[in-house]
């Protein structure tokens, strides 16, 4: 899964592969990342590729489901070492981290072949959004994505919009990438970053 | 000019950093470019660092100062030599170019510094951004800066949005990249890739 420049032509399918290009411009060795939504661990493994051996990754979710997926895929690809697992909710964020942090990553709704009736919820996502604001290092971003197609999806993309609409420019650049050919209820990513 | 992954953390302060970010990932040394709007140059002399010695890149503008402002720049960084310059309108860049592309790059609106009497039109760049699907490489991309803050904003707006928006997925996959905590007249980014 190493990112060879030469030869690695990433499809911008959607929001994974646009964030997981965000990811590798932003996350250098010896950093320090939180994957707020684990899930399949997916983005967990390369944020712990990206920080290298002196890095460090917190990774959070609620389901056990989720965490044994996520420590499953690490294991598999030897690096488990660099990443804590948290088995709490990303509420839980300021309590467990206090390093500044060069990226953060949500992705909202249920867990992807998991129980659909368990998905974030707006107040957890909220506080955990402002605990990661707070601990964002000098150019540091939160790369966030949106599934409006889900029941609760409604009230995410009003949470994340918002959120992301009052902050002060230029302390933090804001943007909605998404596509524009596709349906209206297709995930997008906003994307935070600090200023330095 | 050079990037070096390791210590440079760009700002995504607007679309200028965020269309380089794009480019760092998706142009590499042998590739083939076009600067359809070149202006001061500075996305030309990105793309003649990018495409290396065996690459080539072409830049068109219809302007004469534009045009010298362009050839300064590249003759600064000793990389005039796998630029060709074309003073004449994007228009024809299907007459002037016969290979597969893997970047194609807009500045819509007027030169920056320049005469803002001199806009691109919506006509010119609605064939321009044809000609340059129809020569881009599998994995290739537009990247469009609209600016909706001047005169002929609007149209250009309606131009470059409702042109990506036409577009089949996955045959392309096409992006609107803005800021979301800025005035609503700030320009921004549509990015489409052709898929592989």
């Amino acid at each position: 899964m190493s990112f060879d420049p030469l030869h690695d032509i990433p499809l911008l399918r959607g929001p994974v592969p646009l964030t997981h290009l965000v990811l590798r411009h932003f996350v250098r060795s010896g950093d320090s990342a939180v994957d707020a939504t684990c899930g399949n661990g997916n983005d967990t493994l390369l944020l712990a590729e990206l920080v290298g051996p002196t890095g460090r990754v917190w990774a959070f979710d609620i389901q056990q489901e989720a965490m044994e997926s996520t420590a499953r895929n690490l294991a598999a690809n030897g690096l488990p070492d660099r990443v804590t697992l948290v088995a709490q909710g990303h509420e839980t964020l300021a309590g467990q981290v206090n390093t500044p942090l060069n990226a953060v990553v949500f992705n909202l709704g249920y867990l992807p072949g998991g129980d659909r009736g368990i998905i974030t919820r707006p107040e957890t996502t909220g506080a955990a959004l402002e605990q990661a604001l707070g601990l964002l290092a000098p150019g540091g971003i939160v790369a966030l994505t949106v599934y409006p197609g889900h029941g609760g999806g409604d009230a995410e993309r009003r949470l994340a919009e918002g959120w992301a609409a009052k902050l002060h420019a230029p302390l933090f650049h804001a943007w909605r990438m998404g596509q524009i050919n596709v349906t209206a209820d297709a995930p997008y990513v906003i994307l935070v970053q600090k200023g330095a």
